[in-house]
């Protein structure tokens, strides 16, 4: 702990020494700041930024999760097919999920870069961020309505209102940052003109809510059209990345900006993300999906006690046995959100810096991640051995694999830059390359192993289920072992190769000291 | 983002320096372990913790709040008194959640502890911290089984075997721990006698699964003795820590420890806690808070659209007119806790260093906090003017009160060892003392206005409350103001005495710095 304190305490003081610095190079404000005592007061109050992003991923990613809730807590008929359940829920509910997944994820990425410009904080943009926060909160609530009256502007106009608001927060909160240049970003705060970045920034933060307000005004004319709108301000920054970066790579060699350019607000697909803030909105959306089924399982299935007398002949035992599957279903779906956390920090341990794209993956992931404990609940809610309990662990199968896979994307896309992005430990040769590989894939290739068995032998999908629940654990702890063994073979195979690839010196390195201290 | 990037690349590179440091100082193990494979290969995936916690304490945090869920859904017949659905709801869900939250924060301390004894970690130890919080997010259903069905012994058993389980898990990290000392504290490390604090240690850990072993077998034989030995278990840490405290300030001068013990596992008031945790858990408890009532809002708030067709003449404002209340119960509910939140960040900025006495109050401050939803649940479940209102707002301040004045509490037993746990700042005649004493008692002193208001004129107790949501967020905007124009007639009126106090000598080097560069 004296560690994390003490350091905490030298960056507090750091933050200061290092603005004692800055400010006066700027010599057209620094004289005046010193000397007004209303600015130099607002400097003494100047704060590291870092706990209020911690609180706002933790607010963004609970958002962003919580509406799967809504889907989960729809009851299936079992006497009708699963499809059309299905097909019933996912024009609204499952629509409303992803919509607010995906949105949020927009303002969570506009909320990076805005506080990749500023920096440091005071209290007053603690409580304008605070402000903007509980409007973000509220958007769930406009894609409900939406979805139930897609007919009635009323929800459109609630949205556009909400991201109109935030809009106004944000630019206040860019002006104010411009106002205290002490508070802004050193690259920012260097430069000569900083009213280009300001006029910029304003630009494409006031992008979104001025097409909003032409939705606002377009829902009275003829709704559609502004669903469109809404459509494009959601999925344009998606699309648009994929398009480049896939221009990028077919074509080769990007333009690149010209020098004076900031890194921000440019949506370049290798623009830089705050690689500590994917790890915590990312942390959030697993902790919190992790333990929504516990929520349920506290208020549903504890037995009513007048009826466990009744029914049971108050033995609690045999009353608690029907809740069987679905205590299975919690801590099968708790182990297989652990895992896919357990394989993300370990990915994250060897990414040194998180490009947009990769953000993107990443923002896919989590959004199947999501669907797990739905999925995992529609397991245990039809009969044994019904056609509908095939399609609900296969659902179950395709969720898992897609979570996988795009962790796997992430780590691919990182590869493709693997210089500024990866560790070398996992850049292609590195120690732990064949290992990384191995935890990225053994998700993917299990939930696909799994999918297969079930089309196949559909009697035994759910004992084909719950045999991988229980055996990926298990495949974790020995997945070094296996790995090393599987290398050794193919070394044997293919004679000594990897030698010269294995071009990392830290190795040596480890022998070397121990021996030299010893000597000395 | 580039700095954070490079500061996650630097402490990862110095954890591994370090680390090649550290060893060969084990002059007995350095030489072995440098040479042979496997605890090299153990070595190389050593990992910072740093991320594996904060997805703890987000876990854990979500696991103890929630349990308020069901306190919130019960609903409440507005026919008969308050007090008597209070009473029948204080009996079980009440209890379950106050107990949930000790317990589970009971379980948070002991994980801090052992993590504070085992810094770095590798994948073996990450898997069992996953099985191990697994088993912590399952006690609050143990404890629902306990509640209704307070004469079954079923209940106590899952408890206690699920915390016995829990305990041997944790011996397990600790033997695995001491096994491979690099992942080891550094103080621990580098002691003679590692095998002494082994030893202490577990001992420490299994106190509480060894006492969930006899209240299992009690529960056999006389239920009321296991309840005893559990309730021992959950609050004897707090009592001791608070006669402790109090012993310590009324004798004065407490007795030191013997030079060679570890500052870990004593059960000390003035023990270390991760203070970069304390904050994590908080962030996590004020983040689920401020979102409970937008997930109900998002199920229940929907209205039926062949209701709206029917009843309100397909008009879907007239229809959401009805749900008035709730969105304002939302918002105020998302301003206080934002605004605790903010309380809490402004304090912990200023602290260097956490205490267990600390933790406590802060302990206490949050289950006020998880509370909140509820209060501001019930206050509009009733007609307006009804005399369950007037308790149901009573009931609100009386929680914000608590909350509140816990935090302040937090402050107090800071400046009792203002040198050790305080930045110079907000010590006693610090720059910022008074605005931080006006910063955390501006919500107890305004929850008593307003219980005290209420009482008086009960006829507007709504009214009263909802202009205190209202007046504090602005309140906190023009603090500094007020604070320092209370200090400049506090000033005129006694003479400038507060000069002397002000011996922090940062303003001065402030006004000189720049002028300095100027010059040269």
């Amino acid at each position: 702990m004296g560690e994390n304190g003490e350091s905490e305490i030298i960056e507090h003081h750091d933050d200061e020494e290092m603005e004692k610095i800055r400010t006066p190079r700027n010599h057209s404000h620094s004289f005046l700041e010193s000397v007004t005592s209303s600015d130099k007061d607002g400097y003494s109050s100047t704060q590291s930024s870092h706990r209020l992003l911690a609180y706002s991923d933790a607010l963004i990613s609970i958002i962003a999760t919580v509406m799967i809730l809504p889907v989960a807590h729809t009851k299936f008929q079992d006497n009708e097919e699963l499809k059309q359940s299905i097909q019933a829920l996912l024009t609204t509910k499952v629509a409303v999920y992803l919509m607010t997944f995906l949105i949020v994820t927009v303002a969570w990425a506009a909320h990076i870069r805005l506080f990749q410009v500023i920096e440091r904080i005071d209290d007053t943009l603690a409580l304008l961020n605070l402000a903007c926060m509980m409007l973000i909160t509220f958007l769930p609530y406009t894609f409900s309505l939406m979805a139930t009256f897609p007919n009635n502007i009323l929800g459109i106009l609630l949205f556009c209102a909400c991201v109109m608001v935030i809009g106004l927060i944000q630019a206040l909160i860019v002006l104010y940052g411009f106002g205290r240049p002490f508070l802004l970003n050193d690259q920012i705060q260097m430069s000569e003109n900083q009213a280009y970045y300001k006029r910029r920034i304003l630009e494409v933060i006031m992008r979104v809510p001025i097409m909003c307000l032409f939705a606002s005004i377009f829902s009275v004319i003829y709704i559609p059209l502004s669903y469109i709108i809404l459509a494009i301000v959601i999925f344009l920054p998606y699309i648009s990345q994929c398009l480049k970066w896939i221009r990028s790579k077919a074509i080769g060699g990007q333009v690149e900006d010209s020098p004076d350019s900031v890194p921000f607000y440019t949506y370049h697909p290798s623009e830089p993300l705050s690689k500590e803030r994917v790890e915590a909105f990312s942390d959030g959306v697993y902790a919190i999906v992790a333990t929504l089924l516990i929520l349920d399982i506290c208020e549903d299935n504890v037995p009513d006690p007048s009826v466990v007398k009744k029914e049971f002949d108050d033995n609690l035992i045999i009353a608690l046995q029907e809740y069987g599957p679905e205590y299975l279903a919690y801590f099968g779906s708790f182990a297989t959100v652990g895992l896919l956390w357990f394989v993300h920090h370990s990915l994250f341990l060897h990414v040194t810096k998180a490009t947009r794209l990769m953000g993107l993956f990443n923002t896919f992931s989590l959004a199947f991640v999501g669907g797990l404990p739905l999925a995992y609940q529609l397991t245990h809610e039809f009969p044994r051995g019904s056609r509908n309990e095939l399609e609900a662990v296969q659902i179950s199968c395709v969720i898992i694999f897609f979570a996988g896979l795009f962790q796997l994307a992430m780590w691919v896309t990182a590869l493709f830059t693997e210089r500024e992005t990866l560790h070398p430990y996992v850049r292609y040769g590195g120690r732990e390359h064949a290992f990384m590989l191995a935890k990225l894939s053994l998700y993917p290739c299990v939930a696909l192993g799994a999918f297969v068995f079930t089309c196949v032998l559909s009697r035994f999908s759910t004992s084909i289920f719950h045999m991988m629940e229980i055996g990926v654990p298990f495949a974790f702890l020995i997945l070094r072992l296996v790995v090393r063994v599987a290398l050794a073979i193919i070394r044997w195979l293919f004679c000594p190769v990897r030698n010269d690839l294995d071009s990392v010196p830290v190795e040596d390195e480890d022998l070397q000291l121990p021996i030299n201290d010893i000597v000395t």
